[in-house]
């Protein structure tokens, strides 16, 4: 029972040596720093294999009513706590995956059940609004004290979305309002327009396109979609619309050894982006938008230079195109920054910038002129839910609290160096170790390889994500510290040494 | 706050008379019925204009964020209960537009607040799980006991989402996919599939289309947006797909004095549909799916006879098409039925079927044959939220435990009864009142006029939405009595005796 997790938090204790797994890894030295995390665990413990026979049942039961194949196992949320996530057959697993990277502080966080437990908060849970037309009395308050003290850097605007696709979905189409306010100045839409778009064809529905990257992940419902490049798994057999891909810089890490290598392929990247403007300029589908992830995510943590993005965003102002900066998964602190668009050092940073995951809501940041003109263009029924900016405003204090930010910052460090020295132990299976934060990754030799480690790590009681053709990302939450890379490390390591 | 309403409800008298507005009003002769709803207060009262003072005062805060050309005032969910919404300046309304159709049995109802006060819940709040990748342990047991046990005829499978939109969305995936592989037969994607789609490009991304019908709502982001024809303002400067829009009946009303007129009507309709999905095939854009609603919703309330529904299923069986039926709005028991679909009669009604609103959740049922073929298909981040489905469970035990289907039967015909009554009356005000259920609508005189008199009936304290060009529509809770049909009788009455 979740409650309970409050009171047994004091049985834990805070302090531990190391797991001396691997006598002969490189991180046995390290003395044991305190968890800091006090509604945490002590360690992963692995009691059959996984799935195991509960979760294999369960698989069978689900299975009569979805597609479970993407399924890993069941989950006992109850007593998954901090950094460890516990599945139904009593495996307790230190989590760097974290539910797509969309946990920011950890498994049942104190701070939350308390939110949970003030009956002041029990009709935002119950009555769920229609946010656009009817929002409850503290929802100013809420966006004010939540979303507004994390607003990007010249923004005071924010739309709360459902999920990661609808913020996307709807960042788009303010960019095309926009992008046709401004075309058409101070003259309202004709009646052309007006007549034309209900039948989906021009000018009223206009031609115009979103230029996206290769190896881009931008969610996937149908516009989306147009702008994902990440796998075809992801888009096949769906329509989709004939709009500009711009290759994204394939860099060479670490980024600072190979600055002039990096600097020439991402000069050609902007080229060819500046190219595709004027050709489908030309095709009669101008472009209205560029949509870009600071990292690329599901398409391998792909990293450009600060340089890449302002040199990016000043094309975008050029060409008059709206400029949305993705922080789906980047967004939420896990770069070390709450936004990995503050490492680019802008003041002026993005027209758009869309959010989901870790802030618990969807939604997007935008300067003023993206409004949209009018009520209604960009609606829903729920446009959002309050019950999520509840929890987004007490992970905020926590954050602050915290200094979760410095943490990541310190807990990135440790884990960037661990992965180099051992990309350095294991020169021909692991290489390309890069990050910012905790938001790391590392290459595997092939993608076959990469399954298989993922897998005997997690068999240790280490949960990992993959990520593009061969990578293995790193997203643990905000509270994973020092002492927790520790513990991943030795433990990566020992399945590693069987890898050699 | 909301949790002393349960104790606060045994002060509410649970009898009264009905109010005598209107000395000269059809409904005075009307015995007050219980309420039946004991949480529930016993009617509206108005203390301020709308929207008051404090609305005005969070308008102006609010529009520093957003743009709240939409929102009508600020609520006070604290103090709503059952079928009334008290808003911040103490005004007391009788709903029947319940947040858009989303709100499925009342503000506040004791049994949703005793659910939230159950430890055992809390966690399911506080760790939202990637549900794909991730499930909770109670998962196939709560959508089993939830929304299995509401499942359309002849579909055991259910896939959740977060909104409305994301549903549609997924749903026509989920047919582009089953089409594609009907294609297919037994051999898999070609390599040119798979590297064509990840360039937006055929034959990986197919050049199908989805068809859909004049005055149609199905959401908002880009590919729901394509299918949807309600009003210019939804679709203006967004770029579509060139998909077919077929006529939808424009049927005369009470349907059954039209029957010859209205059977003309649908057959014409139909012609154009098969004409569309030949044409269609021969521009090399076949028709993949059929999306369809029971009753136009947003577009103005529009109905078909159960043998159009009966006669275009055919329709789609014939030319392999995948039959959606969009039940987001007319899904969860407003019509009498727990779905609008029921009331065709038939066995076999639909291959999908999708839902939000008052289901709390998003998603949709579909046939064995239309689960995608392979994981990581139809996939996203969180892929609904187990917390909603809690909801919804408890939802669906009060709607069997109170036989709110049969009350909402009978309301409805008390409410038909009194619109078919205030027509006769109001003959040059009012016209076409049509309904199943409470799910009812009529037409007002003009745009304008229709906007009076909803303005006014809300001053009054009876909340009422718009929809189409001049038609209002009633969307009250499943737990709306004959009581509250003569209450907002009276009230109505009273209002367009100002415009007789």
């Amino acid at each position: 029972m979740a409650t309970s997790l409050i009171r047994r938090q004091l049985a834990v204790p805070l302090q531990r040596t190391l797991c001396l797994r691997a006598p002969g890894c490189r991180f046995v030295s390290k003395t044991a720093a305190k968890t800091h995390v006090e509604f945490d665990y002590d360690g992963p413990s692995m009691k059959t294999s996984v799935p195991g026979p509960r979760s294999q049942e369960l698989l069978k039961q689900l299975g009569e009513i979805q597609n479970v194949g993407a399924v890993n196992f069941f989950c006992n949320y109850d007593d998954s706590r901090g950094n460890y996530l516990v599945d139904v057959d009593g495996n307790r697993m230190l989590d760097l995956y974290t539910q797509i990277s969309s946990i920011p502080i950890g498994y049942n966080h104190p701070a939350l059940l308390k939110l949970m437990a003030n009956p002041n908060n029990l009709s935002t849970f119950v009555n769920r609004p229609a946010l656009g037309i009817l929002p409850p009395e503290n929802f100013p308050d809420k966006v004010t004290e939540s979303l507004l003290s994390v607003a990007p850097s010249g923004m005071s605007r924010v739309q709360t979305m459902s999920c990661g696709s609808c913020s996307n979905e709807n960042a788009f189409k303010s960019i095309f309002i926009w992008y046709r306010n401004k075309e058409r100045g101070l003259s309202g839409p004709t009646a052309e327009d007006l007549s034309s778009c209900m039948l989906n064809q021009a000018p009223g529905c206009p031609d115009l396109s979103i230029l996206s990257f290769t190896g881009a992940f931008h969610g996937r419902t149908m516009g989306c979609l147009a702008t994902t490049h990440s796998k075809a798994i992801h888009k096949l057999d769906v329509p989709s619309l004939d709009w500009p891909i711009a290759p994204f810089p394939r860099l060479q890490y670490p980024l600072e050894e190979f600055s002039r290598e990096n600097e020439q392929e991402e000069a050609r990247c902007l080229e060819e982006v500046e190219d595709l403007i004027v050709k489908w300029r030309q095709k009669g589908k101008p472009v209205a938008g560029i949509v870009i992830e600071p990292i690329q995510s599901e398409g391998g943590d792909n990293h450009a230079t600060a340089d890449f993005f302002r040199k990016l965003r000043i094309i975008a102002q050029k060409h008059g195109c709206g400029f949305l900066v993705d922080e789906v998964q980047t967004g939420g602190g896990g770069t070390g920054k709450f936004w990995a668009h503050e490492h680019w050092g802008m003041d002026d940073p993005a027209d758009i910038v869309s959010f989901s995951k870790k802030l618990m809501t969807g939604g997007y940041f935008h300067k003023d002129e993206l409004q949209a003109d009018k009520p209604y263009r960009i609606f829903n029924t729920w446009m959002g839910d309050p019950s999520k900016n509840l929890f987004l405003a007490e992970v905020l204090n926590v954050i602050r609290r915290e200094n979760l930010l410095e943490e990541v910052a310190r807990s990135g460090k440790a884990l960037m160096n661990g992965l180099y020295e051992l990309q350095a132990q294991y020169p021909g299976l692991l290489s390309r170790a890069r990050g910012q934060g905790t938001f790391c990754a590392i290459d595997v030799r092939d993608a076959e390889t990469r399954e298989r480690i993922t897998l005997q790590t997690r068999d240790k009681g280490v949960i990992l994500g993959g990520c593009g053709e061969k990578s293995i990302r790193f997203r643990p939450a905000l509270i994973f510290k020092e002492y927790h890379v520790h513990l991943f490390l030795n433990i990566f390591n020992d399945v590693l040494a069987q890898h050699k």
